[in-house]
């Protein structure tokens, strides 16, 4: 009789990630090749996939917890600006050489904490060696009634438009890690501090706002690369012109305490990105009912800007009503 | 007028994956958040992910062109052994900083010939930078008619046991990869040697094997990390025992000749892995239409052991018909 196979990879499904898969009818509790979804009647699967990878979208030494979470939040904040509702996900995970059982264990726990805050949960994966950082990618699955996902494309001259939650403060919490002293520079409270960082290990995409968003918004995307960027690039897709007003996006106390203190930091806040909060356009007829319908469901919201003619171009306005220039309008891999 | 943004980013994405997505309707060009899906009335989506690193799934220096070609195929061949039709995949790729147009370039264009080989598009992606060796995470997505996605885990005492084309080849592949000199212990015409390395290579799962598959077996898997290994995952799924006779495992001119040579190569060609061929078990009363099918669409099939109770545990038999002792029964990360 053969020896059993020496199959780490099979103990590190079975203990880590098969409890996540529990309940997902089609996981087959991770021990097929595949997995098996069925979007309900009347309804099309939204897939949306992205990676991180260590040393580059979270610092070495982050909390495995925060990874896992995290991991997983930027996947559903893409579902979320389409108006899908998160149902399953697929994770690929490349591992260093070294395991680490406790780095494992809090990964899984992150993933399990965003499961259920987010409403979803596991449906297949796979799990590899790397000789580099590690790396995590996921591929997001939610549904939406079909015909109803909400396009970047879709937005048009007299829309005005929101964004949900604050906008910055993730980008000044990774200011704050690798930079500790610019507390001081910025009178940061230890609260102000203990909100930044938070809000940079563990982005809270809207989820509640999925259908608000879906009811009402001509088009929407999450804030990922920065405000100023991606809403430029929202209006590059739908070919229109847009006007964001600086001085009307959503602080938190603490941004606004460093602002306060800083005026500089107006880059971080509206290009430095990882906020994963939504940017939605509507068009005028539905802005009541819009608003109205966030304020019901306790989601913050702010109108920051407009939609406008083409031939406009983008700008980013400052508190005289001219234009900023800014040096890059959001995070740039490349 | 604020400056646009330096995205690299759009450029590879526009450059690179958007013209693998032109054909796919979900996929609105790359300029959206997600893609959607819906599958055919009454079908079933199936999703898998592989994720293929550099270094450790190829070898550095291997072209760019073969990675594509593989990191689809590899993929692929999970939707083969489910019995779905490949209809489209999600792509994520960390990229080292220094970005080489040409490698990019060579990948896109083995992608590209493994879309048109397997009958799929691009949905979607991501894009990252690594300070690691470069990465691709791949999710493809299959349709199924409702209820008829083929199992890991049903195998029945009784059934018989197939593998479609020649298995083993691609591990010789790797070892003279590894080791140029092994091909004269050998005696490896340059022809066998092509056809080894090319086998390594370019995995070419039998997408014509979908339908039999899906219309007669109890239980498939494709063979990826070794034949013995993967027959005995495929028991413990299935909770089935199981007897594979190793002198039955179908051999390509150039491993045959290679084995002959060296009979101790044999454990490289059952355990080593990477043959992305098909493993199904297919019950008595089926393998006469199996057979016929398979004959009828060229698909080169061999009966290569049985199922047999649980009882009987799993056993790779040699030429005496006695159990071999092996190693390791297939590759393992970990």
């Amino acid at each position: 009789m053969a020896k059993p196979t020496s199959d780490g990879e099979f103990c590190i499904i079975e203990r880590y990630f098969a409890p996540l898969a529990r309940n997902t009818a089609g996981a087959f509790n991770l021990k097929d090749d595949a997995g098996l979804i069925s979007p309900p009647d009347g309804h099309e699967a939204v897939l949306t996939t992205d990676m991180i990878v260590g040393g580059v979208h979270y610092l070495e030494g982050a909390a495995p917890r925060d990874i896992g979470y995290k991991a997983l939040a930027v996947n559903i904040s893409d579902l979320c600006a389409k108006g899908a509702k998160p149902s399953v996900y697929l994770l690929s995970v490349a591992l260093p050489e070294k395991l680490d059982p406790a780095w494992l264990e809090g990964l899984s726990e992150g993933l399990s904490e965003a499961q259920s805050d987010f409403g979803c949960t596991l449906l297949g994966g796979d799990t590899v060696r790397t000789p580099g950082p590690a790396a995590l990618s996921i591929t997001a699955i939610g549904f939406v009634p079909a015909g109803r996902m909400v396009h970047r494309s879709g937005a048009r001259p007299g829309d005005r438009v929101y964004v949900t939650g604050t906008i910055g403060d993730a980008a000044l919490g990774l200011a704050l890690l690798r930079d500790p002293k610019s507390a001081s520079s910025g009178h940061l409270s230890p609260d102000h501090k203990e909100h930044l960082l938070n809000r940079h290990r563990r982005p809270r995409p809207p989820v509640t706002a999925i259908e608000v968003v879906r009811n009402h918004a001509n088009a929407a995307m999450d804030i990922s690369d920065g405000l100023a960027g991606d809403f430029a690039k929202l209006c590059a897709a739908s070919n229109v012109g847009g006007r964001l007003d600086s001085t009307a996006v959503p602080l938190s106390d603490a941004a606004r305490q460093w602002l306060g203190a800083e005026p500089a930091r107006l880059a971080d806040i509206i290009t430095g990105g990882d906020d994963y909060e939504l940017l939605a356009t509507v068009p005028q007829n539905a802005q009541e009912n819009f608003e109205g319908e966030c304020c019901c469901s306790a989601i913050p919201l702010k109108a920051i800007g407009e939609i406008i003619d083409p031939g406009g171009g983008f700008s980013v306005l400052g508190e005289d009503g001219k234009a900023l220039e800014l040096e890059l309008l959001s995070y740039a891999h490349f």
